[in-house]
């Protein structure tokens, strides 16, 4: 159902590989991975997806109020992670050399649609 | 020992609050912040170590390479964190209104300097 949204999200970002949205029991709700992803986008959100649970305990100890982005760079990807209201999350993956601004723009315009159909 | 370094890398950085080097069991090497820090980078820092061990873990289990970088965005501060080879951690604290992406670059620059001094 959200297919459309994440096809744009990973094609318009340069050296993006694959996109998902997730809830926070690791289950995924949809996901586009172009055909050449080096690996499985959903294995990765249900990694990234607890230390997002970790950020948000951590962020309310720090009473730094709501976290809503964790970006997460290694040898072989950037993934970008953004929450969608308490329960749910948008990942998307890049290659390390991804154009990392334009992902973090495509996910803050891409989430509010998202969320609006999550209701 | 670090305080010039962390100095520069705060000023620099439009939005730039506070910055440390820290070790991964929580020990703060050196720190700076500017007299208006509305919260304490030693505790911050304490925390969101605690995710980059998680973070390295996690990118280690899905074979994605070493971890360099985490950033966490929350309601009232923009956190990134760089490794310094695989015991240290720097971390730089920025307003959600900073300029993240220079703060990255100032980071990306700092690491090889504090590095060296590490030895």
């Amino acid at each position: 159902m959200f297919k459309d949204a994440l096809r744009e999200l990973v094609e318009k970002t340069d050296g993006g590989i694959a996109g998902i949205v997730m809830d926070s029991e690791g289950i995924a709700l949809d996901s586009y991975a172009r055909d050449d992803a080096p690996f499985d986008i959903t294995t990765v959100g249900i990694e990234f997806g607890v230390i997002l649970g970790s950020v948000k305990r951590a962020a309310e100890s720090l009473e730094a109020g709501a976290a809503s982005e964790v970006a997460i760079g290694t040898d072989k990807m950037i993934t970008i992670i953004r929450t969608l209201g308490p329960t749910y999350f948008l990942a998307l993956a890049l290659r390390p050399d991804g154009n990392f601004g334009k992902g973090r723009y495509m996910m803050r315009t891409t989430a509010p649609k998202l969320l609006a159909e999550l209701g």
